[in-house]
């Protein structure tokens, strides 16, 4: 998807007065700090703010949105700027609160297994302060996003077959509207009947329906075990096999990761790691250790009547960390196979079903292609990724990646699919909506509306209006 | 909660005379037919609409909903009628549209774990029709509900502590809008992000976004193990503790209930059993021989730990079920025992940590009341239930548990609980989300005006607009 170019007016002057006497030096108009708030982790153009105010609080997030829709000036969130289909970029510009800043935790409910955060406390940061307590934030994409992005994005990741996605995981948040109101969407009860749900409304809204600014997530006791292993299969057909059948059986493994043979061989070079150079399953296993035991063997046995290869174990925290290390930076692995190339993620997610046709028939276009790619997934929720290395300065490749991503993206639809099962749509995926949603997308627009009328919240993300 | 009345026109003769002919003898305004879908399963004074449409398919509810929508009459759908907050009652009269004969089951993909069925469909319908394939649907309301109804109202019920409620069991949806446009809410896969979650967004409206017509929802494997067992407790609080020390522990219980003396006093009579009258949990364990073997081992302990009596196990499926519909029939259970009374259903739900204070305040509270009352409840998710036992004849009655449900939801607000867990608003809890949801019902409205300006949707539930 190429970047849609708006009509782009300078910084209101007022506006920027105003914003300096409440901030001081925590607005920058520093062309250097602008320009690294407009970029995520993407092939996507960058597009800087005009501003960005480093937020202390509910209130000052509250009076800085206030500000910018007295001005009607675009206000876009920012988190760690992780996110891959372009949905930090300033495409009006405007100003960019970041809230990294923010990065308390307020409340750990050990009782209740849940935590209250500050939207810029990082995941792992909330896990390394849940470090004595016996309980963890499972929800995992691989980059260490900040909660307030992870509930804005829908995040979801490795973890995400057993323990749901921000979706599931999400109790309540604290949200700023367009207009500078300051709204809870929910209570802390586990469930509610009491009216729409506007919590489950805004995560996955990408900052286009409000800023999230205070973020409540369930918690899990750390299981008493945990082991993790890693097998090769002599083909990719023959490992989707083994993850259908193993979520048919109604196994919960806690992760079950498909890496192809690219994805392997990029990790080997990247992590200093020696794994066969063959599709293969990174399995993860929770529960009490007879229920581990359990789990395994019916898993094992399954894999072994797809001729998958003997598992290799990580059962301490090390060698387990170093697994999922190198899994987590698959991305920058796959990057480094083909140095100075940027990377185009992209993700589908198909019902399980299908998972083995849709990647099959990848794998075939992406054969036939000149542009090198990786595929890896979360299968056991039928989602899974690709990444192209291209060269941003080619821009055959580029069209030729678009044409693999449309394509990828229409077969997946074909087949019930979803164009992103969690990257998101940003403004990289904003054109595949109508394809998949069709008369939804007027709804989706309506609310849009209703909750900001001037479109100054993320302009030109999930909807344009 | 009294009836607000609102002005109420009669049917548009040109609107009745379109109906009958698309519809025929399926477009019905006999007194007693309507009366009948004007009323549910409580004490709310029930309203009638004018008219009931019989529909057969989503092309005629769109058809229906278009007439309506021509003419600004009120829509209010209905599925079997057994909502508790008087959800159905058509207050501004018009046209309800009974979906009980769209009752086809369309496709069970058992590979995919996932269902789509016609609004119509019931649970039980569903689940028998599954019988011989190995799955299951567990969201269990009590009633034998439909599908659509059970998505509209966000049902949850005994199972809803291990598999979710309706929130997380609903894949896709279709919807007739209020101008009698169909949308899909989402695809077949497990997870999205492609935009708003227009799933969850319907999913808990009461009819008042849009009518239901089809749901798709998850399924699940029939465990290998299932053992239903019973243990009465010394005092309530005990049994409390119980439940809340299971849920800390992370047993994955798939039914914890408690029902109080009173309520075990009314299921002994009604259904001619002897369980100890006395507070008494009810368990459901599902897993693996050996995993629900675990469980029961940890529940025991925790159980005598706390006064538990010996568990009184029901393994064969006769017995379970005979126990379950025991604890189904609590509610007419409870009516029985003051003949000629009506029921006052109602339920609030609570962090986990604060259920034993919610309850024993909410206990305390009844002990001075002259109204009988009984307590139920899915103790596991922090909800509980109340029925009071009222002659509606005696405005004193309805006045002193007015002034009870007032005090339990203004508690479960100040525990950081919701007005209710399950039955949902209705027009019977509309006047508490105000104190429970704060400026964030003015973000309801600005939804419901959005979807639907005219305010035809079942209109005077959930919010006023």
């Amino acid at each position: 998807m190429t970047a849609t170019v708006i009509e782009r007016a300078p910084l209101n002057t007022a506006l920027l007065a105003a914003l300096r006497q409440r901030l001081g030096d925590r607005l920058s108009t520093s062309a250097a700090v602008c320009a690294q708030h407009g970029k995520d982790e993407s092939y996507h153009a960058p597009h800087a703010p005009d501003a960005v105010a480093f937020a202390h609080s509910t209130e000052e997030v509250a009076e800085i949105v206030s500000l910018c829709a007295k001005h009607k000036t675009p206000v876009v969130a920012f988190g760690t700027g992780t996110s891959l289909e372009g949905h930090v970029a300033a495409l009006r510009g405007g100003v960019c609160i970041d809230l990294s800043q923010m990065n308390h935790v307020l409340r750990v409910n050990a009782e209740d297994l849940d935590a209250t955060v500050e939207a810029g406390v990082t995941r792992k940061q909330l896990n390394e302060y849940l470090r004595d307590t016996g309980l963890f934030f499972p929800i995992d994409p691989g980059a260490d996003a900040s909660l307030g992005g992870m509930a804005a994005t829908r995040a979801s990741g490795t973890n995400a077959v057993r323990y749901g996605t921000m979706r599931e995981n999400v109790l309540s948040l604290i949200v700023v509207l367009a207009d500078g109101r300051v709204i809870r969407t929910a209570r802390r009860a586990r469930k509610s009947a009491a009216g729409y749900d506007l919590t489950r409304l805004f995560v996955g809204s990408e900052g286009t329906l409000g800023v999230i600014t205070e973020v409540t997530v369930r918690l899990y006791g750390i299981p008493e075990a945990i082991s993790a292993a890693v097998c090769a299969f002599p083909t990719i057909a023959e490992a989707v096999d083994t993850v259908i059948l193993t979520i048919q059986s109604g196994v919960p493994v806690a992760r079950i990761e498909l890496l192809d043979e690219a994805q392997i061989d990029a990790i080997n070079k990247y992590s200093k790691l020696n794994h066969p150079v063959a599709p293969t399953l990174f399995f993860e296993f929770h529960g009490s250790e007879a229920g581990v035991a359990e789990q395994v063997e019916m898993v094992k046995a399954i894999a072994a009547d797809h001729g998958g290869d003997n598992f290799r174990w990580a059962t301490n925290p090390e060698d387990r960390s170093r697994l999922w290390q190198a899994r987590h930076d698959a991305y920058y692995a796959a990057l480094a196979l083909r140095p100075g190339s940027k990377g185009w993620p992209t993700d589908v997610c198909v019902p399980i079903s299908r998972l083995a046709d849709c990647i099959a028939e990848t794998k075939q276009d992406l054969a036939q292609s000149s542009i090198p790619s990786a595929l890896a997934g979360h299968v056991g929720d039928g989602n899974f990724h690709l990444i192209f290395m291209i060269d941003p300065q080619r821009p055959e490749e580029i069209a030729e990646a678009s044409r693999l991503n449309d394509r990828m993206v229409a077969r997946a639809l074909a087949m019930e699919g979803t164009c992103t099962g969690e990257h998101g749509v940003g403004y990289g995926k904003i054109d595949f909506l109508d394809a998949e949603h069709g008369e939804a997308v007027e709804v989706m627009r309506s609310i849009k509306r209703a909750l900001d009328p001037d479109d100054i919240l993320n302009p030109g993300k999930i909807v344009r209006v």
